[in-house]
């Protein structure tokens, strides 16, 4: 045992299935997807189907190492440098990625939604369902070219 | 080397600062904290005052492991037993805390911000700004019992 003092352990709890096989900046809303849930874990999504949306925390498994300190959103070089943590870029020091996305069917120990922004293969950390009131921020303001039209 | 294939490993970026010491389900939208982000990383904050709100992922060390696979939410006996990834417990396989909180300044690495229900000590594994219409879902529903007022 070697490991370093504040290193803190992770294992996947499922994968992405996605028709998008490479990372990509293309719009993501309407891209259906499944999530394979490992099947000890099937009894734990009981009930999600009780909500409409929910939260995907998942491992951005192709970001860049070491991770850059400032970056153009959307890689777009018009965009102003910024600090990455004032950005949504995948190259982050723990590059932990999360949608929000609309649940359509729960069978088993699979998920399809709608909006997922992880390409196939992608590592899924958690699952939440999405409490409105509490994920959502009313009257939240940001520099307007990062607002979703 | 002896790492498990899947595992995937975190270290953490900051600290919270709060006064609450022990986990607790007290009301948390008023209570204030700051976080303190390691100082190699000051630059990578950078711009993040442009955002009224953040979201914060961190490690929720006092959970209990091994995760259990069902609970009743909050930990009240009379809500009916629920997935664990249908809630949002604590207790969960990959325990990483998520919080939309209020954004009130940035000075070098600190942030101070309001709503953070997370205790003292606890490691900051991502800073994210909530940029609206990503972050939020429209028309989503929720059991009625588990929205915020």
């Amino acid at each position: 045992m070697t490991a370093e003092p504040n290193e803190i352990k992770l294992k996947a709890i499922g994968t992405v299935r996605s028709e998008i096989k490479e990372p990509s900046r293309q719009k993501h809303q309407d891209i259906g997807s499944e999530i394979i849930i490992d099947s000890d874990l099937t009894e734990a999504l009981d009930n999600i189907d009780e909500f409409s949306h929910i939260i995907i925390l998942w491992w951005i498994h192709k970001s860049r190492r070491p991770a850059p300190m400032k970056v153009h959103p959307r890689g777009n070089p018009e965009n102003k440098l910024m600090g990455v943590f004032a950005t949504r870029s995948p190259d982050r020091p723990n590059p932990i990625g999360k949608t929000t996305v609309r649940l359509l069917e729960r069978r088993g120990n699979v998920l399809k939604v709608r909006g997922l922004d992880a390409i196939d293969g992608t590592p899924v950390l958690d699952i939440k369902p999405y409490i409105p009131g509490y994920d959502s921020a009313d009257n939240a303001t940001a520099p307007p070219w990062m607002v979703k039209e």
